[in-house]
Order: C-alpha cells, then sequence, then structure tokens
C-alpha cells in the first residue's frame, strides 16, 4: 500500500503514473486541500502539516510515503524522515537525478514556487552530486493558478511562461526541471518557448518510476488496484481539477481532518 | 476595540481606511493566512475557519467584528452572527449599498473569487433592495495571485482584465463592484478598460465608513491609535504584500493557532 501526500490535488499526476506502471497498486492519497497552497506559506507551518498529513497515512498503514508536492519535499522532508518510521520519499532527489543524466552543459534551470526556489534545496541536492552543475532557478508562482483556471493552452499562459523563461534561456540551460506538480501540464508550451531545444525533466514520471522500483513488482498478486482520495476540504471545483491531474474521476473520495 | 477578520493581508486595505478615517482606534487585525485563499474552497470549510477566528476576536474583547473578506462574508455571515453575540459586519451590504446610489441605468457587475460568486449572495442582497437589478457577476481567479506577484501596473495583468471584463462590458454595466480585498490595488487598471465611463465600487472604504458610523466618534479620547495584527501562518513575502495593502508596515505581528 502506498501513502501518496501532496498540498493538494496536483500530486495525482504522480498517481496517474504509479498507475499506468503498476495497474495493480493500492494508493492512499492525501491531499491537504483546506491549507492549500503550500507554496507561498512558511516553513515552519508546512512541517507542521506534512508531518500530520504522513502521520495520518501511517496510521492506515502505507508502506511507503511519497511526499509529491515539491514545497513540501524541499523543506520539509529531512523532518519528517526524522519522526517517521516509515520509507519516506521525496520529489527533489529524483528530479535531480534525472536532469543530471540529461545535462551535456552542466546548466539546469529549476522554475518552482516560491517556498521551493527560496528553499534552495534543488541547489543543494544537485551540488552534492556534481559541484561544478549551475543551477539557474526562477519562482513562478503565476502558473499553478493558470493552470487551476484551465489555461492551459491560453495565449495569456505562453506570454507569461515567457516571461518567466526568458531569464533561463539567457543562461543557455540545456536542461529544465518542472519543480512543481502543476508544471507538467504545461510542458508543450514549455518545449515551443524553448523550440524543443532542450530537455525536460518531469519529477511526476521519475517518482513514479521509483515508487515502482521499490516493490516487488513480480510478488504482488493482487488483480485489481485501488485509488482512495482523503481530502481535508473538497473544493468547489474539485472534479474538474482532479480529472485534469489523473485522466479519470476518481470514485473513492473522503473529507478528513487533519490532528494538527 | 474593533476586530477585522480576513483570510489573510488584503482586509488590511479596510484598516488603511478605517485609520484614515479615526486615526484613534484600537484594531486587532486577525488574518488566516495558514488557510487561506478561502476563494477557491468549500462553503463548509469557510465556515468553520470563520467562526474559529471571530471566536479568537470576540475573547480579545472586541466591541464589533468586520469580516472583510468577501469569500467569508458571502458564505459565512449569517451562520457567524447566528452563533456569536456580538456585531458583525460583513463587506457585502456596504458594497451592494453604495452600488445601488451609483446605478443609473440599474445594471451592475460584480467580480470575484469563485466561491463569492458562486454562492450568489451579492445576487441575493441586490435584489432584496431592488428587484430590478441586473446582475453581470464574473469569477475572476487569477487577479488576487497577480496582485500577490506584484504585477499590478503590468501590461499581462492588463490583458488578462480585459478578458474577463469584455462580457461585462458588452453588457453594458455602468457600475462595477470591486468583490474581493485584492481588487482595489487594480481600479486604475480597470478604469482605463471602461475608458471612465463606469463607476468603480471599492466595498473598502464603504466599509471603513460603515465601521466610523458605528462609533460614536466623539466620545473616543484615546490620544494614539493601535493596531495589533494576528496571523495563523506568517508568509515568506508577509512585509512586501503587507505594505502594498496597509500602506505602512506594520510593528506588532503575531503569530497564533487557530482552535477548530
Amino acid at each position: 500500500m502506498i501513502g501518496v501526500f501532496d498540498s493538494g490535488l496536483g500530486g495525482l499526476t504522480v498517481v496517474k503514473e504509479i498507475i499506468r506502471l503498476m495497474p495493480t497498486a493500492r494508493i492512499l492519497y492525501f491531499g491537504d486541500t483546506a491549507h492549500l497552497p503550500y507554496g507561498e506559506k512558511s516553513e515552519e507551518i508546512i512541517k507542521k502539516y506534512t508531518l500530520a498529513a504522513c502521520n495520518f497515512l501511517k496510521k492506515r498503514k502505507v508502506k511507503i510515503i511519497v511526499i509529491a508536492c515539491h514545497s513540501a519535499s524541499s523543506v520539509a522532508l529531512d523532518y519528517v524522515k526524522s519522526k517517521i518510521s516509515l520509507p519516506v520519499i521525496g520529489v527533489i532527489e529524483t528530479g535531480v537525478k534525472t536532469a543530471l543524466k540529461k545535462t551535456k552543459n552542466k546548466r539546469i534551470g529549476v522554475i518552482g514556487t516560491r517556498i521551493t526556489i527560496k528553499s534552495g534545496a534543488y541547489e543543494r541536492v544537485f551540488k552534492n552530486y556534481d559541484k561544478e552543475i549551475e543551477i539557474i532557478a526562477r519562482a513562478t508562482p503565476l502558473l499553478v493558478p493558470l493552470v487551476e483556471e484551465g489555461w492551459i493552452n491560453h495565449p495569456i499562459t505562453k506570454e507569461i511562461l515567457k516571461i518567466y523563461l526568458e531569464p533561463l534561456k539567457e543562461e543557455e540551460i540545456d536542461t529544465l526541471l518542472l519543480g512543481c506538480t502543476h508544471y507538467p501540464l504545461l510542458k508543450k508550451t514549455i518545449e515551443e518557448i524553448f523550440r524543443n531545444k532542450i530537455t525536460i525533466v518531469d519529477s511526476a514520471e521519475e517518482l513514479a518510476k521509483s515508487i515502482v522500483d521499490f516493490f516487488d513488482y513480480r510478488k504482488i498478486k493482487r488483480i485489481k488496484g485501488e485509488l482512495i482520495i482523503y481530502l481535508t476540504d473538497i473544493p468547489p471545483e474539485f472534479e474538474r481539477v482532479a480529472r485534469n491531474f489523473l485522466g479519470f474521476s476518481p470514485d473513492k473520495i473522503m473529507r478528513v481532518a487533519l490532528q494538527e
């Protein structure tokens, strides 16, 4: 049983990938929709919420916890690992490893929420592996609201992306890491802006692969997978947004309170 | 002592107006920054948070509570009034009354967050006063993130406003009600889009006036006013955003937990 935690619904992109690779997986998803978005909040409160959510999942007997939220992975991963006796995987490390395999000129761009970029978590992990890597990081806080508004292919979104990505283009990055669950939905537009000249790393895909590696898939005999979604709030646009990320409409949704 | 509640920092525009009209006022401000934004959350959870915040202010002996958040006023005002034995003023009623005084053709536009518009609260209050009024309402969820990003005078913001306001223009409204604390910062751009041909109603100003009317100002003998700000989270960009709304940097800020 796999526990997936995210501040909202964006982590469902990771769920989608896990289901694609391992259709018999049992997944408990916890979305802290009552407190989202984490991206503009403080480190202290993100740690508190993330630990509470992971404890919730632990009580429900998951074997591993995936923190699909980049903001939470950036500032709360080590904290949660020190408090919880379960394997906890964040989204930063897998993204970094993939980006390092792809880059040739060692100039990598990272985009994310304000807290993700401010934390410097990506730089730290990159430098752990290779001190020569140049990281050009930029906070892009308008992208989440644009995706949630459904303006995925809207000309305005392309214009905003151009403004945000211009400095990264000037710095001649050859690899761009998408440091937020919402950004893979903008992948096509980002590719157009860079005229397909760079490699885009989508951490959701990579994260899902590392989960599947964790389990010995052949031993899993269940015929049918299962997905249960726990949310701290059921927002008005839940159906539409969930379908955007997941590719289908989930049926088992429960509202729960977070024990802070 | 006046209690002002908002989901975040936007309600500081109301505080700014109160201080301008009544410099000796003592104001306790409660911003639920740990849970913001309310605009895309459910009615149920907004009620819960709003009541908890009002109870917090009541315990600190305020004489009146102002709900400066349009989303909370839209869905939680009656609920809070039924639970709390204190005068509670929402932001809807004052805005509606002013708009009714200004309109000549009885076609009024309202923009706000998704929950404010979806709740139909503005329509209901307008129709209570005048059944003939035509309300053209539109949810404009990108405006809050744009203001928080600091893109107040950015050409992109103007383009997005044009897209959002086009249908209201076509409907030939003569009055536009700004149904969110953040929108007054975009007033100038909105006026440009309508070529100064419509009246824009900024509820913060009107709300502040009705608070001042509530008190018998002459009886207040205090020399110096006071502003204490309680927040459920101190977000990373707090200083900049607070100054944007308030016009100065507040000095008494306390982080508190909300008893849910």
